[in-house]
Formats: structure tokens, sequence, C-alpha cells
């Protein structure tokens, strides 16, 4: 595919950000403060703070710049196992209103801290799949010691086809291309072992769709990769990838936290943090997940940003920031124009027979 | 199923476990150490040395305890990407003729350093699989804080069924139970989410079957929870598995590689690491994966450890105790009475086409 033809489309017009402020653990406060600290930092951005007006307005304060608005949402989705269930049933919930922000071109992204299922069923409810799109991928920036790649799905849609994981290596392409800035992004897929189409059913296929393809493909990568810089974009279906992204954040706390235990024990632990504090701090910023903003769902028609539901104030901020860089690279635009220009030859092995999306996230 | 009747299986007797010292990095150096090591520490045990004799038994040395011998190989089967292609050509690879001593009841366990799927080829096509056991698996056991636990499969069978995956359970049962001594083991599905049932179709199915079942089924696990010891067998597809366990290495590696570059940087490092000496040995000490010997290969009809390529004497002798301990607690035998005792109907549901097992690992 032609990337080259997509980035004249990028553009230095205004974009709105609807933030879903209701969603996420430290709902409606750090939501709030995050979406305000981008707004006074681009005021070439507007900000339209999703959710409860009367708590929002509280919290916003009276000294607003111009670029924030609000828009009521009299429900909102809580952070339990239910939530995405919940969505069908709270019309009025912040998470719908904001996406209904975007379907009605009112807003031009959505970014919410909420929980990721109901994020996703929201954007599949009101946005729509993309043209050409069969399913819908969660991408999520990994951390390594260059900089970060991108990993998707990490649980958008279970039960995926090779000919699904081949569109999340167009559509992660793009996006690490037109908001990450990289060039001719290197797209690998996640299996067992380097050698090329080692893996089950749908690893061969995607590999044939992949080589066949304009993408910059590597052949696969392994696990062990995965702290290295060896793609800018890899590939995987719903259960890898999010297991990874899980034991990412469980494996390092474990350690960071058996380091702290010993930082603590007395006599020695103590004095030894103090002159590892700077080398402490240098490896902090190289896990700083935070820069990352959240995890953009791409297939659907709008730009969606998930960010953590533990995000605080500055992480949201980030979101914000990738959502409205995502939305003036016009991403879902991009996507759309790459699959329609597919020919339906080349793309019609492993069409899966039901056609609604499965929603895999919790 | 009923676990406590296999335990009086459980015996005193002999068991001779033939080691493939021409398998791994640093064959046949260390296998045959390794293999020594733990003759001489267990003269219960007949150790079986596997490989090109002349060169082993110079590496051997003359002061040779009883239970010693050698078999003579004239091939091997090297650490290459064509190991697994090259088991059915070379029909006197120490890995095929240790798999054959094990056939003709001439041993009662392999254990191999050698290439994974090498290892799981030989065994498949030499031992079979055991009756009722739709496809092997290759279990490891994973590190936390408050010991191991068994993760199956890292890559013996691509593309399971649900079935397969509530076979997994029963045989990581068995070795969790008859080989770590863990009573009545927790056994959870690597899964999106912990909500029951969420995950792919096949987790779904397996779902079912081990909520029907008499096994200690606890629900889905997640990646996070990998480091803690919330189940004693935790179950899923090769590529989730094998992904698993390379990121494990990938990223425990990158923490601590960090680390120690701090802890050399000068003028601070150096002696913040002397004061941290102990708590580092602490933390290294839970990391030691050496200890757990290596992963038993389960379903096929004998008893068959592969361990880490890289090992050295010391994992290696952990690896024969391993195999030892299998053979004598007669886990395939368990695992094969435990598949004929179940009710064909129980079991139906998701019997795959194909009678041949992928082989899925390299």
């Amino acid at each position: 595919m032609d990337l080259s033809a997509v980035r004249g489309a990028t553009s230095d017009r205004r974009v709105r950000v609807a933030v879903d402020v209701m969603g996420g653990d430290h709902a409606p406060e750090e939501p709030v403060h995050g979406a305000l600290i981008h707004a006074r930092a681009h005021p070439e951005d507007d900000i339209i703070l999703v959710g409860d007006e009367i708590r929002v307005r509280a919290i916003a304060g009276l000294e607003l710049p111009d670029n924030i608005s609000f828009v009521h949402a009299s429900e909102l989705v809580a952070m339990d196992e239910h939530a995405a269930a919940n969505v069908r049933s709270k019309r009025d919930a912040s998470i719908n209103v904001a996406m209904r922000l975007v379907r009605d071109h009112d807003a031009d992204a959505v970014v919410t801290a909420g929980h990721t299922g109901a994020g996703v069923a929201a954007a599949i409810l009101h946005l729509r799949r993309a043209p050409g799109v069969k399913r819908p991928a969660l991408a999520v920036q990994m951390v390594t010691e260059t900089g970060p790649f991108v990993l998707l799905d990490i649980g958008a849609t279970t039960d995926p086809t090779g000919e699904m994981l081949y569109q999340y290596a167009a559509m992660g392409s793009l996006f690490a291309e037109q908001v990450l800035g990289v060039e001719n992004p290197r797209v690998g897929l996640l299996s067992i072992g380097e050698e090329n189409g080692k893996g089950d059913a749908r690893i061969q296929l995607a590999t044939k769709l992949l080589q066949a393809s304009d993408l910059n493909f590597i052949g696969n990568v392994e696990g062990k990769d995965l702290v290295v810089h060896m793609a800018d974009v890899v590939v995987c279906e719903a259960v890898v990838g999010n297991v990874v992204i899980k034991f990412f954040e469980g494996l390092s706390g474990f350690i960071f936290g058996l380091l702290r235990k010993e930082f603590e024990r007395k006599p020695f632990g103590p004095p030894a943090y103090l002159l590892m504090r700077p080398g402490i701090r240098r490896i902090r910023r190289i896990f700083d997940y935070e820069l990352s903003g959240g995890s953009p769902l791409l297939g659907v028609n709008g730009t969606v940003i998930i960010t953590h539901g533990r995000a605080r104030r500055r992480m949201i901020s980030y979101a914000v920031a990738v959502g409205a860089a995502a939305a003036r690279a016009e991403i879902p635009e991009a996507i759309a124009r790459t699959f329609e220009r597919v020919p339906r030859a080349s793309a019609g092995a492993a069409v899966a027979a039901t056609p609604e999306p499965s929603e895999a996230v919790q």
C-alpha cells in the first residue's frame, strides 16, 4: 500500500477531543485535571469535558482556558466486570455521549480512562468498523531502551483470522508512521521461533499475506524480542497481546518490588539506595509508560484512545495529546482509504463467517 | 478424575534415565558432567549416557560410579533451525537412540538439553501419544516468590482445541501433585480478564470441561497473575505459553541488565553494589530457574524432560533428578490411566480432524 499518499492528509487544522472524564479509577478529578493540562499547553486543540456537568465544572474551577467546553452526561459506566455489557443499557453514559460526539462530527477524538471493554464496545456500537476493516484492534506502545514500538491486538477481537492479523499490521504501520513518526515501520509477527511462517494456522496465513504486501515485513519475532527494538509494529492475537502487557506490568512490578524491599532492608539497603538513586531514576524513566498516553483502538470510524484505568492527570494529558495527534493525522480516514484500495482478491482467503465483531476485552 | 488412586503407583524401584549428552549448546561436556553429578549423589538411579561413546568416555574419565553406563549413538541433531526436521533423517542421532531406549523398556526416562522441537518430534515419533491423549504438551516450572507453578503448553502443539486445553490441565495437575508434591493443585486458564469463560472459543470450551471435571479449577488467571502463586497449574495454548516464557527471560534479563549497568557506573555504583550484594543474591535465588531442571513433555508414552539449550552441568543434574522423579511417580502411566477412565461422551466435543500432532516448537 502507498503510505506516502496518506501523509498529505496531515494538516494543522484544529481538532476537538472529547474526554470521558467519568471513566477510570480516579474519575472525575484526574481526567478533568489531565484534560486541563493539555488544554492550557495546546491552545490549538479544543477539549470537550464529557460527564456530570455540575461536578465537572466544580472540579475544573472558574479560570478556564477558552478551548475548554462541557457536554453533560447523566450516567456513567463503572469499572466493574460487567462494564462492557452496561454500555448498551446506559444510553446516556459519558462514554456513549463522547462516542456520539465523534459519530455526529461534533468531536474528532475520544479519550477515556474507563473500562477497556466498555470503551471498545461503545466505539464499535457508535462509530462502527471502518470500511474494509474486518475487526478493530487495540494497540499499545511497548517500552524498550531505544524507544517504543506498537503492539496489537491487546484485546479488542478474539479468534481473529490470519487476514485480520494482516490488517492489524497495516493499521499499526499507519499509526507508527503518522503518529510516532517512524519511517517505513518494520512489522513483525509475534510467534514461536524466528523461522518464517512458524506458528499456528492464522500466523502462517498472515505471514503469506504480509510477504505479498507492501509493508516492511521482517518475519517472526519471539517473546524475548519484546524488550528490544526488533520491530516498530508487532502483531498478535488478543489473548497473546493481553497476556503480554499484563505480564509486563506484573513482572516488572515484581522485580522492582523485590528491589525496593532490599533497598529498605537495614542497615545496608538505605545507604545503597542513596548512592543508586540517580541510577534508579534513569531506569524508572525507561519504564515510564505514562508517556505513551494510552491505547489507540484502530479500525473504527473515529479516533479512540483508551488509557490506563489507574491513569492520573499526567498520563491523561499525554493520552489527550495522542488523541489529538491521531485525529490530526486522520488515522481512521487513512485506514479506510488503505483497505478500500486493497483488491478484493488478495484479501479473500480467510474471511470470518460472523458479521459482528466479538468484544474480548475487560 | 481420582488422583489418589495414582499415588499408590509411586514406588522406590530403581529407575533408568537416558541422558542425550550430545544435545545443547555445551554438549557433550556439560551434559556428561551434569549426569555424573546426579549419578554420584543418587546411587539409586541408573544413568545411561547416550552419545559418541569414545568422546563421552574421554570426558567422563575413568573413575566412574557403578550406576553409569554408555550407549553409543553415531549421529547428533544440531541446535539449528532445521533440527526438528533432522530427527527423521538422522536415524542414529543421540536423541533418537535415547527415545528408543525408553520405547524398548531399556530406560524409564530421557533427558536432553538439545533443540526443543527435535526433542518433541523424536518423542512423538518413537514413544507415540499416550492412549486417550489428543496432543502432548510441554510444561515448564515458572518462578514466583513462594515457589514454582506449572505452565503448559509452551510449544508442543499448535492450534489446540478446548478439549486439548482441558487435557493439559489434567496432565499438569498429575505432574504438580506427583512430582512437585502439591496437594489438590489449583488449575487456572490463562486468558483475558478474570471473568470466568472470558477468552477465545477454545478457552470458553475448556472452561466448561474444567468446570464439569474433578480438577480443582479456579477459573481464569491473567498475565499479571503469572508472578504470584494464584494457581499451581496454568494452562494456555502454545503461542501464548511460548511468548510468556521467552518474554520472562527477555524482560527479567533486560531489567537486571539495566541494574548491572547502574551498579557498574562510577563513582557511586560500585560501593552501592557492595552494600546490596546480599540483597541481589536473595533476588537472584528467586530467579534461579536452573532449580526447576527442565520442561516435562506430558502426554507421550514415556518420561521426557527437555532442559534449556544453554543449560550447564548444575541445571542438567536437576533435569536428571526431575526425570527420575517423574519416572518413579509413573506420570506417563498415570496420564494414560486418567484418560482411559474418562467416559468418551464427556470428552467428545472438540476432537480435531487431523490424526497427527503438529510440531510447533523450535
